[in-house]
């Protein structure tokens, strides 16, 4: 097996107030590549499973202490494996302590307050693993790409999503974005194969081929949104997910890292309950 | 391997309003009871994984269909093994799918609200399928115990607790409700593994020990308030769980049984998807 590449290469550069990133492309990202994987699919399926099991004792520790939060995003093109992720990169750990989020289209009742009202009220807890299956960058890149909101529009939302996210950080919450980033190809094959079996049909929105023909736009829209809300509190990593064991190994060992650099450890055992009979 | 038990036998007797169901009592139940086992460990452990691995597409009908909602509560004693049921029970089941609501003592706003309210906020949603670890139930038990509440207000209380349930049964909700049972010389090897293990001291709170000197009083709460609230539309059994593979088994049984009687299928095909090619 090579050495394994740094996490850290596919950290979206950290956003510097007043600077404009220009330098950040998603081209830079080969969607198909595979570069935490051992090159064997069953080592891939095995190590998944291990950090799975370490994932579980990591989570075990997060709920017993209950001091720190942790916050997964995912964000990523229709059929870019979100749900997959979460199934996959989970199936170790005790359903106690994982809460899942979806963000769907927004409500009457979440349009008519602001955009983060919705998002705040699923935050995690002291204690808990909190999971958004897509989150509030759906209400940046999508009124982006309709035209609803312009530059100006764009920058404020972003400073405010900096803002939120530093205020959940300084409250003792980490967190970690990914974007889930496949090919327009990949995506076609994807969608391609949910209209062609009927059994996958309820997965399917006609919606969804709209947004596929707004790909560029999408892909733009992204980009700019990376690169204004990467920063050291709240990092954004871009995945590449043409590949799903790929996409769920490198998601898993980034969890782990960023458990790991938790240092958690069990509540000290109680004095008070030392030689206590039950009767 | 034996003619499985007919899990009917396990329910608590329905609740007619005006009769006095004084036939009913905790007592026939043995704690140590495994009628759901096949006999042999492994052989109830391969059953329960083949089970989970059905509830998990019997979950994922549910959820594309968007019809029905699912709602298992858990209740019973202290160590009696919620946590322990929705590990084993829901390992196969894709996490995704699952929302699992703690309650704890109610806090502040919680208690300035009436005691229905913080738990319509967490009732599943089309498609959902919820656990409610503890529940409205301890606020029937609890305050009973403490001698808070009267037999009128127990009664008005579980009156109330009925026609809740029936509403949101009315309304597309399955729900079943598991008495977790286990004796009284079991809880205390639980609870003394816990005190001897340092590690386990995060698991333990003083307030148990109080709450098991009130054993007698607890158990007798528990037969008033499944005598009085086991309905057609929302039945209770009682699950005997001094073994937890068991009680695992059993609960898994059960569930399979209630879903699959749901008849779930899979939403119909989309005729104007047919033959449609992805650009």
């Amino acid at each position: 097996m090579a050495k394994q590449p740094d996490l850290d290469d596919f950290r979206v550069p950290y956003f510097d107030d007043g600077k404009k990133k220009n330098h950040f492309s998603l081209d830079q990202f080969d969607p198909k590549a595979k570069p935490f994987s051992t090159g064997s699919k069953d080592a891939d399926r095995a190590r998944l499973s291990e950090i799975g099991m370490l994932l579980d004792n990591l989570q075990e520790r997060l709920h017993a202490q209950r001091k720190r939060r942790m916050l997964l995003v995912l964000q990523g093109m229709d059929t870019s494996g979100k749900d997959g992720t979460i199934r996959a990169v989970f199936h170790e750990v005790d359903p106690l302590g994982l809460r899942i989020v979806p963000f769907r289209a927004p409500t009457p009742i979440e349009l008519a307050h602001d955009f983060l009202w919705r998002v705040h009220l699923h935050a995690p807890a002291a204690g808990e693993l909190t999971i958004f299956n897509r989150s509030h960058y759906e209400d940046l890149l999508v009124p982006t790409v309709q035209g609803e909101l312009d530059a100006a529009a764009f920058e404020q939302r972003c400073r405010h999503i900096r803002h939120f996210e530093e205020m959940l950080a300084d409250s003792g919450t980490t967190i970690v974005k990914c974007m889930l980033h496949i090919s327009k190809d990949e995506q076609r094959a994807r969608l391609q194969a949910r209209i062609d079996d009927p059994l996958k049909h309820w997965k399917f929105d006609v919606s969804d081929l709209e947004a596929r023909k707004q790909w560029d736009a999408y892909q733009s829209a992204y980009r700019d949104a990376l690169a204004a809300t990467s920063t050291e509190y709240a990092p954004w990593y871009v995945i590449p997910a043409d590949s799903k064991t790929h996409r769920n190994l490198m998601i898993a060992e980034l969890l782990l890292r960023t458990l790991n650099a938790l240092k958690l450890e069990y509540p000290p055992a109680k004095e008070s309950l030392k030689g206590v009979k039950v009767e």
